[in-house]
Order: C-alpha cells, then structure tokens, then sequence
C-alpha cells in the first residue's frame, strides 16, 4: 500500500453504484477487485478469519442481475461486507478469537446479519476480533506499518477496510474496540448510541454496541441505517433513527474538546497534530470551548475521570459468568491473559458493579447537560497512532492491553453515545483518528456535524 | 393430591432447615422425598423434561455432610430446584419446549444456575416450558385437575412446585409466564423488576425477567437474593435488592386494586372472591382506592389499556430474528403456532415497534406517578381458575393463548416492576391468585406488603 496521508480515497460503495445503474460495471466485477485486493494485502495484514468465496461469487452473481434489471434490493445490494467474528453467520462459523469456539458454527445469521442480507449485502467472510472481544489480541497487523496493532478488538474489520479488502465491515464496540481500530488504520466508523445496531444473540454486556467500519461517511451511514430500518437496535433500544442516506452535513454553533483520561498521555506530536484541527476548525467558523471555558464543561470532565475503573468493573462483572463456564470446561480453552482478566473481575463484587452501574449513570447525566451547551463534542480518538506490538517481546504476554490503551475511548463508550472516528490526522506517517461525539440516541445530527468536521465529505 | 385450599402447606424449604442443622434430617433424605412425590405425581403432572437423579443424590451427599459439619454454603444448601427448561444448565440438555432445539446441550451454566450452585441449591431438573416461552403448550397438565392448563409458559415449574416435588422452580415471564401459572397451581411466585434476576444468554427480549416459583414467601424470596447477590441481574440492572432473608411484613397505609385488560374478562364467581379479599384488606385496616376514586389512578389504568397489544408488538418484534432463522433452518422446527405468530409478527414495523416502546414508556411513567398515592396495587392474578385445555379439541391448533389469557399480565409485564402472586382464592375447588404489584427495583418492598396481604405468612 503507499503511505498513509489523511483525505486520501478508499474503497468506496455507493459512489460506485452509479455505474451499475449504468450497465459499465457490476458488483461481480466489484467483488472481484476486492478479491484481487484481499490477494495482495492478506498475506501481511491477515484480516480474515475465513472468506466464503464461492458462496460471494454466487450471491454477488444475482445482485448483478439485479442492478441490471433495476430491482436492487437497496443502495447496498452487492456490497460485499466483512463480519466481525463475535457475530453469528449461517454459511461461517463464529469462533469469536477463542479456543474454547473453535469450529464453533451455529447455523443462524444473527440479526444484522440477516438484515444485511435482506438489504442484499454479501457477507464475504469473518474478520479477526481479539478474543472475545476482549485483549488477546488475534494475527491482524495495522495495513500501514505490519509492526504495529491494527488496534482492536475489530482489528480485521478496521484493517480490512483500510486495506480496500471491502468497502465496509461490522465492528462492535465495548470500550472502544471500533473507535480506537478505526483511529489507527485510518478509516471512518460510526460506534452508534448504546444499542443503535442490533448486535444479535451476544447481549451479555450492558456496554456493547455494533457499527461500522467504511472508507467513506455515506457508506458508513447507509450501512447503519439500512439494518436499523430492518431489524431494529438492540431489544428494548430505539435503534439508529435518521434519513435513509448521509445527512446533510450540520455546521456546529459551538463544540466542545473533551479530553479525557487519555488527554495525559498524548504524545507532543499528536497532541500538536489534534490542536492543529482545533485551531482549523475555528477558523471555518465554529466556537469550540475547552475544559476551562465552561463550569459545565469541568464538571463533565470530573464526571467522566473514572470512565476507565468504570468500563472495567461493568465489562469485567458481566462477562464473568460466561468466562467462568468457558473455564470450567478444561485448560486451553481461554488464553493466559483472559484468565488474567477473569481472576480481577472476580474481586468486584454486586455492590461494587451496582456502584459502577450508578457512576456510568451519572456520566450520562453530565453528558446530556452540555447539550444546550453544545453541537457536538470532539476528541482525540486514540491516545496516538497505533503503538508497536510484538507478540514475541519479553512482557507481550503481560501487557493488558495489546491493541491499544482504551483512555479516549471508556468514557464515550460508557456514556452510550454516538462517536464517529475521523481519518483526519497522520501522525509520523500513520493515521491518527478525531472522534465526534453526539448526545444519546440523536445520532443523525452527530454524524452530520462529523460531516461538517470532515469538511462537507461524504 | 387433596382439594385445593386456600393457606394450604405445601413444600417448603427454609423452615426445614433446622432439622439440618440438628442432625434430625439431611437434604439427601429430603430430595429422597422429593423424588418419591415426583414418582406419584409426574405420571398426571407432567412437569418434567428430565432429572438428573443421580447427579442430585451425589450433590445431596455433599451438601448432606457441609450441614452436618456446619459449612452450609447458604440458607438454600441442599435445596432441590427445577430450572425451566429454557435456561442453560452444563449437565442436562435445554431443548427450549422446540423441536428445533431437540438434544441442544450447550455445556455450561446460565448466571442464575451457577449461583444457585454456588448457594449449593441442587439442580434435580429441567421443567417444560411451552415452546420458546410462548404459547404452544407443553404436555404438563394441572396438579388440581389434569383436565386444565397449568397455565404458562412456566408450566413445569409452576406445577412441580404446587405437586409438592420440589420446594422452589425457576420460571421466566414476558407476558405473564410465571405470575399465571402460580395463580392456576396455587404457589406463590415473584416476578421481579425487569432484570431482577439474571436470565442467562436469553436477552433477545426487552421485556423477559426470571423469577421464582415457591410454596413459602421465605423460599421465594431467598432464591431470589441469594442469586442476584451472587451474580446480579440483567446486565445493565441493579438487580434484586433487599435484606437476605424474607423481609418484615408491612402494614399498607393504602392500596389501589388495579383493574387492566383482565378486569372485564374475570367471570363472577372469581370476580366475587377477589372483591371477598379487598373486603377482608379492608377490614384489616388498609385504605384499598378504586380506579373512580383518584384521577391519577384513572389515568393510569388508561395508560395501560392497551398492554396486551403492546406486549405483543414488542415480544413479537423482538423474537422475530431468531424465529426467522429457525424457520429457514427447515421445516417441523416450529409449531404451526409458532409460525402462525411469526407471520403476524412480520407485520410490525420498526415504527410500530418504536411507538410500541414509547407506549411502554409512558405506562411505566404512569406507574411510577402512583408511587406518593399507594404502596402498592393489587389485582387478580389471571382472569380466573384455569380453563379447560384439551390439546385434542377441534380448535386446539388455532387457539392463541391455549395456556390461559394474559390480560391480567400483560400490563404488569410491561410495567417492568415486581409483581407477587399469592395463593389467596379457590374458585369451583380450583387455586386462583391475587397479583400484589410494586414500584420499579423497590421488590423488596412489594414483597413485605405481599406479605401482610398474605396475613404475615412467611
């Protein structure tokens, strides 16, 4: 791939759509580009779990006649998509990163699946998650630099995309495992309002959403809000609620940087990189208020310190159950560090994750004062481009996090609302990611000021 | 078995206990007896998928020796229990009541089952559920009178319990799946606030709590705490929260009897006992308001007029994924009853739904206003005795709630808060009870009015 530089065009769908309109190109034809990429690329960048191509070949076969015959089924009918590998699918196992999973294949798509397929997307294979979404991480490397993480736990959705492998695949997101990836590999993602995207049979965590991984803001969009439109959010959710394409972009009255835990421990050039969007962000005209602008604003960052300690004493209680079953059933079967992970998990008690439960609560409340205040929130989107990783280093195996720190990601994550990742900065030549973050359940408006932040792009 | 009464001892538990602890008996000698009645009775009963005998006497053993020694692991150690056969247990198969599901054994243990091992209670087996929790019924008939629905879809549990072969069944409501049974078989039962008690992997519906089916208020309440304080409640809820052990009964200053649905369906000799109990409320000094009596209560029986229609947007909307994909997965899978609900489920828009759960909203709303005006409401348990139900009759194939109706339920489901039902009423020999219903997480003060309502009964 040639080297990274923000603005750069990737592979995209909808704008390609046209000229299957057209009759001067066919999704069989896009789908074959996309294998010839998947050719060159996966070898070092190792997105994939497994691919169906045959089962791709054929579906994208009837798209085709379907464009032609002017009955595509939506805008994305053909787009071949790729799956994070948390989440079910009827032709492909679903082995979750896990060796207590492997060949693990329950013969069902799970809901977005099905509304993906509904809409006529391809689902042309599974994407390497860490396991279980959690830090283990799997084989992908970040497209840009094969010695770094492509972040996780969506590193094969992320690196896929980035790698113009496929316009578009499914994350899911607990505490930041679509932001950060999409921060680091260098394309745009919608983690949407706590429940925005149905994200099937894995509800075990109260923190937990689905979203998309794209190259452009609409095919993002439209991917989100095409299985909304089918099968809802998540049970109980109100799901993603908008215009059926990319809204118009919205240019913000007044914004507002949050910062953070993970303000501290930006390095000098990404926190100038960061400032240097601020200060062109004020120039097109918007107010953007820092920290010490507005008492509001400071006690919305108090509200949020603890976001870190919080996600990880609501993730951690919440998985426990599960893990502990996957342990019972013999060694092997969950890596070093799950085990690592569980053993805390099992010193937090109901009490203290009832406490956490109401810390996350307040953070919400702080979260929707600002918005009289504010547009929109913007943030960096990672603590910096992806850091190394070497998996045979001396502490690989006791380092917690291996795809990246989660500091500018466990507060947006708990507050349940909508953030979109930015390719808008390079970072010593790597992608560094700004997030847009929006109030709950108005993820419509959050992703048409995002448009705005990302110059009117769509 | 003898008549139904009304006050009748069934099985219990707790107040068995200190014979344990005085070496005069041993749980193994309890489950002995337990099994005894499950030999006289399951022949009519029909409660049962399956029992893990041999496991349960081995499990008794241990827990026979921890009393003896003074280790008990909690008040519930020994306790045999039946687990509805929709929730995951590691030693016995969970075949949902579905064809589709025939020998599924995933080998591990949903949270509620690994507290309950955790408290040393002792899984004797699973009980039938009507199919997938929804109507088609199951082949357990009415301990009172095998002619009758047990009601459901907590069918097995409700029965095992009220046949005296286990002192405490897990159950699961959406619509009035555990609340209904206990008014047809004459046990108490709790369905807690919407995630009260961790229902496992099982969360594809916003509106499906697990709950407790017992002979006593003591063991239903201590099945019930001893759980959530092991493993909480749903991810994302408090849980269920209260002293460990059943609490103090308490005087209501004031209650209002709350009508719903159901109130119009009640035939006279059902809607004569339960006035007799407003009366004998009453006398005991409780102020009972009728809906004419205050506007605020008149607002809210108008807020849940349309509870069985909202339910039914709503549990449909939200199970038609998973229908969808056993459907495709061939046919004989489902019941035509099951089918014949997907196809009316179809018909529901994502709007639909949305508009579903704002109503849903507002009922809630509605209730929580009531909370300065009554400590609690009280209402018929289901519209009466259980129906008939011959599965033979001519139009058994098409009849939609062969299980009973759920208008009493639906609104109490839908609150989202804890409802008791008390064995309080025999209509023509037949057990009908009367459904105390609280405030919103406050289940442990619903469950001290229960209480006096049931005249300080433990």
């Amino acid at each position: 791939m040639s080297a990274y530089a923000p603005g750069r065009k990737g592979l995209t769908w909808l704008d390609a759509t046209p000229r299957f309109a057209a009759g001067a190109d066919t999704p069989r034809a896009y789908l074959e580009r996309c294998l010839a990429a998947i050719g060159a690329e996966e070898p070092r960048v190792r997105a994939w779990v497994c691919l169906d191509e045959a089962g791709s070949k054929a579906a994208a076969e009837e798209s085709s006649a379907r464009w032609k015959a002017g009955r595509q089924l939506s805008p994305l009918d053909g787009m071949p998509v790729g799956v994070k590998d948390l989440i079910e699918t009827r032709d492909l196992p679903t082995q979750m990163g896990c060796k207590a999973y492997e060949g693990h294949h329950p013969r069902r798509d799970s809901a977005l699946v099905q509304a993906l397929r509904a809409a006529g997307a391809i689902v042309l294979g599974k994407t390497v998650t860490t396991e279980l979404g959690q830090s283990e991480p799997g084989p992908t490397t970040n497209p840009w630099d094969a010695s770094r993480t492509p972040g996780g736990s969506s590193s094969g959705s992320a690196a896929a995309v980035a790698a113009g492998m496929v316009p578009c695949a499914i994350g899911t997101q607990v505490g930041g495992s679509i932001v950060r990836p999409a921060s680091f590999c260098g394309n745009v993602a919608l983690k949407p309002s706590q429940g925005g995207i149905h994200r099937g049979e894995r509800q075990h965590s109260s923190q937990s959403t689905a979203g998309v991984h794209a190259n452009s803001l609409a095919d993002m969009w439209q991917v989100g809000i095409e299985i909304a439109s089918r099968v809802g959010g998540d049970p109980g959710a109100l799901g993603l609620m908008g215009p059926m394409a990319l809204p118009e972009a919205a240019r913000p009255q007044r914004l507002a940087v949050v910062e953070t835990e993970g303000w501290a421990l930006l390095d000098d050039a990404s926190r100038a990189a960061f400032e240097e969007q601020i200060e062109a962000l004020r120039a097109r005209g918007a107010e953007v208020l820092r920290r010490g602008d507005h008492p509001w604003l400071e006690a919305f960052e108090r509200a949020v310190a603890g976001a870190k300690a919080v996600t990880d004493a609501i993730v951690g209680f919440e998985a426990r159950p599960a893990l502990l079953e996957l342990q019972r059933n013999g060694p092997g079967g969950l890596s070093a560090r799950a085990l690592a992970r569980l053993r805390l998990s099992e010193r937090v008690t109901v009490t203290q994750y009832r406490a956490a439960l109401a810390e996350r609560e307040a953070m919400r409340a702080a979260l929707a004062r600002l918005a009289p205040l504010v547009d929109a929130l913007v943030a960096p989107a990672s603590v910096g481009p992806a850091p190394l990783w070497d998996p045979r280093a001396p502490d690989a195996e006791s380092n917690p996090r291996p795809t990246g720190d989660i500091a500018c990601n466990a507060a947006t994550s708990a507050l349940g609302c909508p953030a979109i990742s930015l390719p808008r900065m390079a970072v010593g030549g790597l992608p560094f990611g700004m997030q847009v973050v929006g109030f709950r359940d108005l993820d419509a408006r959050a992703v048409a000021v995002a448009r705005w932040v990302a110059d009117g792009a769509a």
